[in-house]
């Protein structure tokens, strides 16, 4: 499996797919940033009058809904829609699902375009499938990564995605009944404002270009989480390994990404 | 002093009071890099659909205007209407007073729903107070800020708030007639952007925990004084200073604290 | 040239120039603060409400067209007339122009207000000037630099602007038909987002308080390279060297400009 995971993050750089995103404006730069340090090529656009042509031209989709607002919600539609009608690859982040109706509202409305993976702490997995033994603090997880999993196998079979619930250990799950275990990455990094943004960001560039949509999901999430890994032993604090996370994506070697690889099969 | 302060500091550690942010565009990255470095969770959110909801699950608001628009006034009136009759704590943050009407108008309504703390520099006190004694050059202070105490007086005696005017030497007021001033910061955190606005949304993590809300101002203030200080000298400019300033919001020791505060009763 | 540019880098820092900013969501941060290491005051607003005195009081404008929507399009154009009608110089950012038709709409709306300085890629040098050769990939160039100058060429006819062709080398071309090149930078700087959002940004800086508008752009190109080559020595990647070029933009010495200084008259 590590020369199948590292091939992909070669092929990021081999065919710098363009991904388009419609993200939230609190982590727009780094996530630009981690897409290019990746080798992929980020446009950023919201438009209604541009929008289909933005997601015409894109080789995969990214919709995070972390500050949605009403004229968001119309643009984010018009892309799931376009990116189904079209086939494109797709990663809903359904960010803070749980902490208000008006969220969970529009996340149902974006589940019937059938978004290739979906990626979502345990809360907010919780929330997406309806449901309701949990209360979303925020956007961080207030139950356990584990706890979410029926809840993820519900949606899977529902709409036939790719579920990756993130946390101390990511677990990606499958329509083939596979499970995997992610279980690379750093405590600090919860201290870094949408390092979960980035990583949805990072699966829709590998879903641009690998075909097996589950392997690629694993390889985006063990790259961030190595990358976190090895970035906080020179990092001072957030701030700095904020920095470094982006110079290691850029950077990272083989020897060094197989020698943290901490991937689990279920 | 020194040891109720430090205790502050530790308490957002210990609670992780959930801030919601209605700040603008420029800052967001780094408000929500702080917040998480100092301990508390915050969350960004401006759609009128769900605001109210969000003031709901908030342990203290910040509305900071600097990137205003009508629909974002709108969210930020809802959002001040319902801090107010929900007792939650806010921080009004008048990024711009007096570089335009509209500006000054909106921050007359705002006023009306009593900000627990207003935090700007000594020009837009002085219009917020519509003292016309000044010129505001953009967002930066053309004014000392002890010319303002009269202005913060006024809006002190008027809306019952606590007022910080911030500067090379913060002074802060409130309605039983105490001042206090606070000597810490760095020259060089002026060439960072929005070291304002995170001194706001830190502002609100304090009053989250803490009862009294001028002890609360000053813990703030001097916390991100001492990070400045303390990370300069580690800096070679204020792109290395952004950073830095993260991660000893996230690192600082007890030692370090009350080794460099400054903070003198008037 | 090489005191002379000097000279105009050092009137920054002594004059201060208010810069208005009407820029994309993804690079307002870094913008902001590449503005002010270089010793200028940004503004970033965009309400229809405000943005006549926003422009009334500032030295230079800034559009920059990347995250547009009908509602900043409208602010757009009130700058652009309103900089227009006051002579204030302003300079025109055409990100991801040809990538779709509604973005070259606008842009051919925005020219009638007759930018001071416009600067592009190629690929979006090329889109302006309705040249139908290229097809534009995202917001990167896909052809080089010199294919453009044509275009290039008939916007100087057209519109008596100075241009910029950003690359490996910078292009710019004036209604003198003079033709510089600027040979600075790193190729390091193409996997740091919004570089060239950065390099328009101090184009106003410099056009707002230098009279020859050719030797202002070449200026701010010549540093915002200089300043990237020098910190890519002391860069692991792009997220230290996004940190490193604010650093440096603040604290270059005369010497270490003029040492890297690779500007040619055409």
């Amino acid at each position: 499996m590590e020369r199948t995971l590292w091939n992909h993050i070669q092929s990021i750089k081999k065919q710098s797919p363009l991904i388009h995103n419609i993200t939230n404006y609190v982590v727009m730069n780094n996530t630009a940033n981690a897409l290019l340090a990746v080798g992929a090529s980020p446009v950023m656009a919201h438009a209604k009058s541009e929008i289909k042509d933005m997601v015409n031209i894109a080789d995969a989709v990214l919709i995070n809904i972390g500050t949605l607002d009403e004229y968001w919600v119309e643009s984010m539609l018009i892309t799931a829609k376009t990116a189904h009608t079209l086939n494109t690859p797709w990663v809903l982040d359904p960010v803070g699902a749980g902490a208000t109706p008006y969220r969970d509202d529009i996340l149902q409305k974006l589940l019937q375009y059938r978004p290739t993976v979906i990626r979502g702490n345990a809360s907010e997995i919780l929330a997406l499938a309806e449901f309701n033994t949990t209360t979303t603090k925020g956007v961080d997880s207030t139950v356990l990564s584990n706890d979410a999993v029926q809840a993820a196998l519900d949606l899977v079979n529902k709409y036939g995605t790719v579920i990756c619930i993130s946390g101390a250990t990511d677990i990606i799950l499958n329509s083939s009944r596979q499970t995997y275990f992610v279980k690379n990455g750093h405590s600090m990094m919860t201290k870094v404002t949408g390092m979960g943004c980035t990583a949805s960001a990072l699966i829709a560039a590998f879903i641009a270009v690998i075909e097996d949509k589950t392997a690629a999901t694993m390889a985006a999430m063990a790259l961030l989480g190595i990358a976190g890994e090895l970035s906080e032993r020179q990092s001072t604090g957030p701030g700095s390994l904020q920095t470094n996370i982006l110079d290691k994506l850029y950077a990272i070697s083989e020897t060094e990404f197989n020698g943290q690889l901490n991937v689990l099969k279920g």
